[in-house]
């Protein structure tokens, strides 16, 4: 069997721990190319680069593991690094080690699971993770044990084709940690609001601001789950239909 | 029964052709508030301004009907939006009209689609409207009475919580138009590639371009009947859960 290809993004940028943890936990399971963006993209989505171009650049800050840094988004990365490789296609995406969970609705607005998506819409199996610590110097040792055990299956097992994978890793002590939880995304909302201030001029501008309003949650869910302290895996795809509505939509007589 | 009040965004920009052919088309339905974004964001998927403020000032552009430009997203311009109505909810949340097709898979990319997406998120019904014809003098006439005709029908019938719709109007004359289907999203993906440029200085940059594939196409979905001359309406929800998967990885040995 030739050497597997792991192509690795995040949505933190090349600089961050995570994208470390994450390379270091899988660093002995095949040839990495990593493409990661070179300044932070949270929240990016699944936007791309439509209306500007982009820069990519080699750098060495990755010792020995091929690397190159990106201007645009996570998935502008994710189709980068399918470019640079040509007619190779990588045999694993992986995306994170995210700084912060992604549970729930939060995929949508995720950088780092949309690059997982991006991976799925191009039928190479794909993970996201993310640890639930926002700080920059999270600790992602036990984070790293959970990479290389789930990356590992991932290889042997595959996945179903147009599929990826959201794992969070709850940021506990490991003897604290109960388990692996396979379920599904949970309904969750962002309560929004934007902070209004002003800047040195009198003009008005707005931070978006808001909390992450989880209640009324079923027990089979990511959000349930992670908060009890288990590590949750949600199988992931890309059709948004609402397949029990079209029935009842075609009733109406337009 | 109180006037109906309808928040207004798209993702080309407040002074595209589109959205002021949306504002005629429903003016007089109800209250419009617009909040469109200032300069044209396509591709920016479900992107939000986490690590930047955003500006948000009012325009005269659309002459009686209060409008605000900002610089956000089109899902910030949503978030923005209900923020500034405060305890008002908008009965309606509409985005477009779209200049191009958001069929497929193209939903994760689309700025219009996203704000619709965000739209069902907050509990509102939403729908997104595009017609197939990229140019800036679009002719959106027949697309005009599609919209009435189809927010018409979303106000007086409601929609299935957390859920929007995704139409698509094909550009031909009206009397080449087949009829109105309701389906589900069909699964094509974009074959990208990068324009590889050298700038003035001789340094590398890129244009992410490509091909749309829609190769195998199932009959019962957008593409094929837009393709065929209909206009088309998925219903659209945002659990991307791949619940066929979720049995099938409990087994596991985790």
């Amino acid at each position: 069997m030739s050497e597997l290809l792991i192509l690795i993004t995040n949505d933190d940028g090349y600089s961050s721990k995570g994208i470390k943890a994450l390379i270091n936990a899988v660093k002995n399971l095949g040839k990495i190319l990593i493409v990661a963006p070179d300044s932070p993209q949270s929240g990016m989505g699944h936007a791309i680069s439509v209306n500007k171009p982009i820069r990519c650049y080699k750098t060495n800050f990755f010792d020995s593991v091929e690397a190159y840094c990106c201007t645009g988004t996570p998935v502008d990365c994710i189709k980068m690094g399918l470019y640079l490789l040509k007619d190779k296609k990588p045999d694993l995406i992986l995306s994170g080690i995210n700084h912060g969970s992604n549970v729930s609705t939060n995929i949508l607005y995720s950088g780092t699971m949309s690059a997982a998506v991006e991976g799925a819409l191009s039928g190479i199996p794909s993970v996201g993770y993310s640890l639930t610590d926002y700080s920059d110097d999270a600790d992602f040792q036990y984070s790293e044990k959970i990479v290389q055990i789930i990356s590992k299956k991932v290889i042997k097992e595959g996945l179903k084709k147009g599929t990826c994978l959201n794992v969070n890793i709850p940021n506990i002590k490991e003897n604290q940690i109960k388990g692996i939880k396979v379920c599904r995304q949970g309904r969750a909302f962002w309560d929004d609001t934007f902070d209004h201030r002003k800047d040195p001029l009198g003009k008005d501008y707005y931070w978006l601001t808001g909390s992450f309003s989880s209640k009324e949650q079923a027990l089979d869910t990511d959000i349930n789950y992670l908060e009890n302290n288990y590590v949750t895996i949600v199988p992931t795809q890309f059709d948004m239909t609402c397949h029990d509505s079209v029935d009842e939509l075609k009733k109406w007589k337009l």
